[in-house]
């Protein structure tokens, strides 16, 4: 179950001064997606391939006072679905840290993001090659900050500090609100994450509060705003050969739960399986988003060695129809 | 006659785990364009710069199974005619690898464009800094797949395999029908190379059947598809010191041979000419995009060490006018 | 007052052939900034974050005559006033150098750009983090070449010569005119610069002649060309612990002088703190874009080791309003 990133570093040692380094690492997947969703759209297969390629370029030093100071940039290209995409650099995330606290500046994680017990524990932490819709995360409805690949992402600002089994997470960003760069009406989001693991288990318990700008209908009161405030909660336990995962997350718009379990197969071999549970808030009669019911996915990894991974999937999603997914493919990482 | 590209590598060995490696590798090319087409263009001048600079980067893996697993993408600039610039990524290519058999999956490389004796054996492939037009190939008027180095690229698998001195190569590749991404009705290629070396000699067939959308008029008869299918054909013999390839290609809108010679003078010097006759199909009447006649070229290049080669070429198209371009540069591989 | 800059390099030796080089370097900053002109834009915020991130790509080889051939691409965010924005690309610049001399195609530096005196001994080579305007040059109210970081730059040659304490510049561009690229009409720079350092002193002048297509009316007369023609000298000394600099620029628009000093404080600290005189031409009626009057400025550093630096600035423009600027943050070079 160990995900194992490889970094290919190139380090300089100017003789006898300070050291800098720049490290490129990132990974490539690829392979088949069947979704029945796409038969929605009139002329797209319903079976095409999904891949991605990333390159991820971090700098990093350290102060004579011990302190860290770096910054990453990533290109990404993303195809899916019958389109085929160039790559594109992302907005920079800049860091100090110190001992147990580091703050990051610019494209910032997100707190909500970083919740243990979120993703799953799988090599696109989704089901199968890209994810397949991340239809098992329990936060249903409401957006969150997250590190952008590819592409202007959120300016922001967030503390992560860890201690023994703690960690705890603030997180601030704030996006355009418009024509006008660095207006104050744009969406802002703040976010809390706090977590402690203990010997094979971890306990999560994450807040947000934002105003993501959209009016619903609800409780036949129209104009209500439909906050992307959320609360999320989550615990798991690790045997080894066996885990499981709870996650539950409420939102403006419907009550979540997810249940995931996991157990590793022979020498090289992990299942996945989750089932969600969502139930919509019935009093928002206009602005709904989220569809009520019942979903479930299975994801089987196997490791080829060498940083390869296969990698294959299937979801059931809650929709009424369309509601079948299978990918499967390969994922390498350098 | 022999190109060699030097491969930057950075190497990880993270102790006793698996390895995984990115390599930046690409070249630069600069040098002045005289080119009497230009003034067709009110305002520019007939003489511009032309460059290039090239940067690739190239992961690749391998499975405990001994199989091949690895990325690739690039980034490019292109100023010419007067224009510059800014790189742009592209699209990435995938690949896996066991023994003589690669598939590669993405931004593929086209069984036709990798038909040996197709291109010129100089440094641009072509004539001079920038190919020149790239009017030695015997294909006229149809496309086929190609690595494209910036931007969005078609979305491709295609087998290459290898053994003694036998090449097979198939390719299919699918683009977008309009505002539809994977939409069935984009242009679609399917392409076959087979090539076999023996002793100093090569030969070459290659076969392509591809919808372009256009509609031609040929034999009085309007509305004729101007399928991009085509043959093409080619023999070479390189005895060292001077070599020899002739090209035959046959397209909807025109028969075309090419005969090219070189000849390495002294110890760094090469000298390749060419001449193409191209024989367009007279029963097309409306929409045809070849120029009957004769066009001829010269390549001059020579290796000033370090991978560095000094290049110049000449070019008169088949044109009624403005026939004659003119270039020389530096061009250099990292 | 030296600043390093850390190059990481990965190296090829392909046994006993020609190698070829290619460096990743770069660097970061970021910081708060404090901008009384922001209150113009209505909504935005006074107080933002400034924020850049730099990769450079610089590939270079030799020649087996001792010619060094190389060229350089950039990548670049930039982050202030509230804007996120993604990195992307530059246009390259190629170069080949042998002995003093080198000549550079392309994305060139510039002789304005590139003449001692004109910028702060700094790490932004302006004051604070993001160079808070560049409001120590003595060049008011005209354009001039210099190296675009991110997106299509200039398209230029340009010839630098060194030899001893001797050093001449030599530079020509010419931008698009509008649609047709390579048009003559476009704006063309040619600009002249010298310098002579001996023992602890230096002197500069340097000269442009460039037609902007702005017109003005001055002394009257109506559609006068604002050319970015202009003169510009400098003379500095440097004792090591002090130092100081005088800059005087004269364009269409505007004389300016600047004075600037720098004083080195205990181990890791340096302030620099300068004045800038500016009169406008008062017979340039219409198309002044320059603001008559003093501005000022103050910039402090400390070196915090591993290429670290903590800056700060304070900057006074000569604006009848809002004319007051702070920023402090970190710069880290790789």
């Amino acid at each position: 179950m160990k995900k194992v990133l490889f970094a290919t570093t190139a380090l300089i040692a100017t003789a006898g001064m300070a050291a800098a380094e720049v490290k490129i690492s990132g990974y490539g997947r690829f392979g088949l997606d069947y979704n029945e969703a796409n038969k929605t759209v009139v002329g797209r297969s319903d079976t095409n391939i999904t891949s991605r390629f990333r390159l991820t370029f971090d700098a990093s030093t350290e102060t004579d006072g011990g302190v860290t100071v770096g910054g990453r940039i990533r290109a990404q290209a993303e195809n899916r679905d019958g389109g085929q995409g160039a790559a594109t650099f992302s907005s920079p995330q800049f860091h100090v840290a110190y001992g147990g606290l580091r703050v990051n500046v610019g494209n910032i994680w997100g707190a909500i993001d970083s919740a243990p017990g979120l993703y799953l524990n799988t090599t696109s932490v989704g089901t199968g090659i890209d994810g397949m819709g991340f239809n098992s995360l329990a936060i249903k409805g409401a957006g969150f900050d997250t590190f952008t690949s590819a592409g202007a992402g959120v300016g922001g600002i967030e503390a992560i500090y860890s201690a023994g089994g703690f960690t705890g997470h603030i997180s601030f960003s704030q996006q355009n609100g418009g024509a006008v760069a660095g207006s104050a009406d744009g969406l802002q989001r703040t976010a809390i994450m706090l977590n402690y693991s203990f010997g094979d288990y971890f306990v999560t318990g994450a807040y947000q509060s934002a105003d993501n700008g959209r009016t619903i209908t609800k409780g036949g009161v129209a104009g209500v705003e439909a906050d992307d405030d959320l609360m999320f909660f989550a615990a798991g336990a690790d045997f080894g050969q066996f885990g499981a995962t709870l996650q539950y997350a409420q939102t403006e718009e419907a009550d979540s739960v997810t249940l995931a379990g996991e157990a590793e197969i022979g020498a090289a071999s992990t299942l996945i399986g989750w089932v969600n549970s969502t139930d919509i808030d019935n009093t928002v009669t206009v602005g709904q988003t989220v569809t009520d019911g019942t979903a479930f996915g299975i994801n089987y990894e196997y490791d080829l060695g060498g940083g390869v991974t296969f990698v294959a999937g299937y979801v059931q999603t809650a929709a009424a129809t369309n509601e079948n997914s299978v990918q499967a493919g390969l994922h390498f990482s350098f």
